[in-house]
């Protein structure tokens, strides 16, 4: 702990670094780093479209919602220092209010949008007149005045909504240079530091997520009282401080603080909340060099995906609480896997990727971000699923609006999940590729131009849809350099070639090609793209005697609109023989997958029909599947 | 509707009938009747014992856990007539305590226990001084008076409670005589009755139940106001007047609330309500002659035992709203299984049984009885489920009160289930038997001694041990009448014999033996008690591939604390063959089930030794599970 760092000092922002870097930026040395934000960009494909769609509809359409919600009216009656006025949304409308602002700060640093960079400038400048004297920051709190500081802590969310400020203002301090929000960032922040501690409040906030957040204002900032702050807020976490009374659901597990972080074998209670606390625990571990809890967390990571986590990489089982199930309880009724969950687990494992270097990471980032988190957006960027589940049935009834037959909702009451989303895409292009001191890494596929590790490449595939993926240098020193390339864990029968020479890989690994790379060289890797069928564990019982067909990083599944003759919910698959099709008239053109199939018990012959998981319920909503069974 | 009847009329307390009956005592005529209260009663053998320490044990302690919770000291606060006291528990406090003084009048007319009729006058007393002028009953809204009146109807349960105390009212009346509580009850009903209506407020309450306590009152008192208030409110729900938008689950579903209940196809929402409301509904349809409403509730319970129903009878699996689930959806993990909903189901099936005569209504009682309530109370009757779940797994967390893993409680923040246990097992013996004009129906079997249909029996059986049952004619008159007993639809091999005399029986359907009975006359059936496997169906995701063991009535289970050799998470039966075999260390002799086994995916070969589902977590608590995987 580092209390003795004065006020004065941690507020002088003069003391930040150069603009650059994405969303993680390790002080400490990582084996792998990542690229400068604008090393990195999507040059074509279906996720430059993604992207733009997550441009010009998302972010402009979360503005018209943030407005309609009134969000930042909540800021205004903070500024004016009025206690009493209506308070707009639930108490997390700060925090959703924020994660748009850091969208909009990766987007604007991508695309350098005018229009962005106003809101911008117009939004920070509302939300440092917010800002308390002393640095807090919660509207609810501040302008409606129901409660004091702190008093309901569990549930109040107040430094959750600073964290999400926090992480708004690394953004947009890294793409823009400008320190506006930054200082808002740093009052609070030392607001917090002053607060909380061993000799103060010796409390936390019922939803973590400013444990990253603080370790990153360290990293900008090299403030060490904000990564003290974030190391005590994680061991102060998993001590039954956070039970809530008032609800008989809000135990200690709800709130991932039933047992602390280093004697934690699985990941437990809300999802989101365990996984943001777990990449923040890792956070820490990273920079204070706590091998001890860094390889807690990497068996946390291990057990999760063993035995918390469905075939598309979804998290939490459990509508009630939002949460995790016990190991192997994940049942394809109503598996809630909430979008904000799944991408937690990308910026967990993207720490994990950074400080590892080892691949399995990188697949979970891929597995995740196309089956989980792409899932809870319509492919034009406007409807969005709070919920991803697996299935659902003939006669489901609308329940609520988060439910899956209900359609995709344009927002929700809670809307974390559409502002991560866009944040998340925003950025995405700086997941693709990584640079160490051997050279570079390229641990996602997609069409860019990327340069990092000495090396400029070009990127060019119709990845997911097609394996083939060329690598063209376009600059290189003159000096043997690495390049890595991510020979993802179901690619059993890749093949690489560079310059026309064959090169052996091995699924789940890198390959690593090092030579001295002149323009123009080319490598060529090819993904196998054959579907194949996925048997799940024996202790999860819903998938018992059933497969889910993937292809290349894809999970698919199986939709109402497209069967013939067999019915979702009693459709069995017949045949292990797998028949790919390419199919122009959908979404564009993909390659849908089928099978011989019939009705259960006793129905004629048909076929199932299978398109990308993701894209299902962007046409009509009905009934679904992804766990197939076997007739037999 | 017959608004019409004066106020003065519906007060004469003289009108009512004699004491007798059970808790349904239908007017209109059926093709059954139940027996009078004391005309049945248990001799013997293991409900005899349950409902022994139901009185000697659950009714007392409930005496003492409401006296904890000063659930009367709300009642006294009101009688008092100040507003602004504290009060104590849930606002559906006053009904737990009315179902426990139902339970007690229950009791207290089955054994006469002095201390019990103690209770019951001092708590009527209270209760009568309790009530406000104009018959309203509520003490949350009374002495608490934080809301007004159906302020906020939805949730108050404000009818619900007075409802409760309309039940405990008949069971007052009809087990002594008194019409003391029933003085309250008609104050009540007719203080509802001139609320509520067509031309008054239109509203219904969150929580159904007041439709069957408000037909039971019309057949105490032939007062035709309360059945038609019944009719009105059976008619009223169904058309989302109940949304609350407080909390985002709190649908119309929810609330039982979405569609009305003659285009119902499957009960839905909340289980409890759902099938109380269906339950009230019958009630209504009974005794209007309504036969088109009577035929869509059949076809309702008809679509909940076909799709919404675990293999014990457990009912409503979603914990998300305490519901049901879409139809198929019956995961093992996390089925919720309220002990109130197989309750409510038990009440449902006795009227579809008196109205109809069909014996799988009672099929259905049987098995809910025996694998969904009593699972709910332990076997010295001191501490409860209020879930009944099928599977609990290793490494579960004790998440809250009510899970499974966190084991057997003693009474529950909501303790509706408890006190809805007691009185259900103080008045079970009354399910034994019905009668018509043909004679006698054995519908449930145990040790007894019954008399209906101008016959007297003597019922001798070590049920559900075993499958001999003897009926002794004590007495009979000298004309033909007919016995019929009840032959459970999984009996496929039971044999029948009248004075040796050997008579075809057909499983799922009544043998019926019409004759001049003789005292001494001895009918001896014998139902098949070899365990056997059930297979589910194949819509339901959890137990494909699987296989529940059954013997007689009876659903099993593996407990951790049995196994030879193979774990509960892991153990897949390797052969259909089931051994039987009598444990006389287990709970005081009980025959429990083995069949070879081994732990998936390779281990080596054991045996799952299994237990009745409703005896598991009586000694320890750990893993259990009923659907066992078939290996390969």
């Amino acid at each position: 702990m580092s209390e003795h760092h004065t006020h004065v000092q941690t507020r002088t922002a003069e003391r930040v670094q150069p603009a650059g870097g994405g969303p993680v930026q390790p002080r400490a040395t990582t084996t792998l780093s990542p690229l400068g934000f604008g090393d990195v960009r999507l040059t074509g494909g279906f996720l430059a479209r993604l992207q733009q769609e997550n441009a010009s509809t998302s972010i402009v359409r979360g503005h018209e919602h943030l407005e309609r919600q009134q969000a930042w009216t909540n800021f205004e009656n903070a500024a004016a220092r009025h206690v009493g006025r209506p308070y707009h949304g639930p108490v997390f409308e700060d925090g959703e209010a924020f994660k748009w602002l850091e969208a909009t700060a990766w987007e604007h640093g991508r695309s350098d949008d005018h229009r962005l960079g106003q809101w911008l400038d117009s939004r920070i400048e509302l939300v440092a007149s917010a800002q308390a004297e002393d640095g807090y920051l919660s509207t609810f709190n501040q302008a409606a005045g129901k409660r004091g500081r702190y008093e309901w802590i569990s549930y109040d969310h107040e430094i959750f909504n600073m964290a999400t400020m926090i992480q708004a203002a690394v953004a947009r301090y890294r793409t823009s240079g400008s320190a506006d929000l930054l200082a808002v960032a740093r009052r609070a922040a030392d607001h917090l530091a002053d607060t909380f501690g061993v000799d103060k409040r010796r409390e936390t906030c019922g939803h973590p997520l400013v444990e990253m957040a603080l370790v990153e204002l360290y990293r900008v900032t090299g403030e060490a009282r904000y990564l003290d702050l974030a190391s005590y807020f994680v061991e102060m976490r998993g001590h039954g401080t956070l039970t809530d009374p008032t609800w008989q659901g809000w135990t200690s597990v709800y709130f991932s603080d039933r047992i602390p972080v280093r004697e934690t074998v699985y990941p437990e209670g809300h999802a989101v909340r365990a996984v943001y606390f777990a990449a923040g625990a890792t956070d820490v571990a990273i920079e204070t060099g706590d091998t001890e809890l860094f390889d807690t967390l990497r068996r946390q990571w291990d057990n999760m995906v063993e035995a918390k986590m469905y075939v598309n990489g979804s998290l939490g089982s459990r509508w009630e609480g939002e949460a995790f199930g016990d190991p192997y309880e994940l049942p394809t009724d109503r598996g809630y896997g909430e979008t904000c969950a799944a991408i937690a687990s990308i910026q967990w494992s993207w720490r994990l990727l950074l400080a590892t270097g080892e691949s399995r990471y990188a697949d979970l980032i891929e597995r995740q971000l196309y089956n989980a988190v792409l899932s809870g957006v319509t492919l034009d960027g406007d409807r969005y699923f709070y919920v991803n589940t697996l299935q659902v049935r003939e006669g489901a009834i609308a329940y609520d609006d988060r439910m899956g037959a209900a359609g995709r909702q344009e927002w929700f009451g809670c809307s974390c999940c559409p502002t991560n989303l866009m944040r998340t895409l925003a950025s995405w292009h700086h997941y693709l590729a990584t640079s160490s001191e051997h050279g570079l890494q390229l641990q996602q596929y997609g069409a860019a131009q990327v340069t990092g590790g000495g090396l400029s490449v070009r990127v060019r595939t119709e990845y997911p849809w097609q394996g083939e993926i060329e690598v063209v240098v376009e600059s290189a020193p003159d000096a043997s350099r690495e390049m890595a390339l991510r020979i993802p864990g179901w690619a059993r029968e890749a093949t690489l070639h560079v310059e026309g020479e064959p090169v052996a890989v091995v699924a789940g690994e890198y390959a690593r090609i090092t030579r001295t790379w002149r323009p123009g060289d080319v490598v060529r890797l090819v993904l196998p793209m054959a579907p194949r069928l996925t048997r799940g564990h024996h202790r999860v019982d819903a998938v018992r005697g059933a497969v889910a067909i993937e292809r290349g990083p894809l999970v698919y599944a199986i939709e109402h609109l497209d069967q013939e003759g067999v019915a979702v919910d009693d459709a069995a698959l017949t045949s292990t023989e797998l028949t790919e099709q390419w199919r122009g008239d959908l979404f564009g053109g993909i390659p849908v997958v089928t099978a011989p199939a019939r009705n259960l018990p006793d129905g004629d012959a048909g076929r199932v029909v299978a398109i990308p998981y993701f894209m299902w319920a962007n046409r009509d909503i009905g009934p679904m599947k992804v766990w197939l069974p076997m007739d037999g």
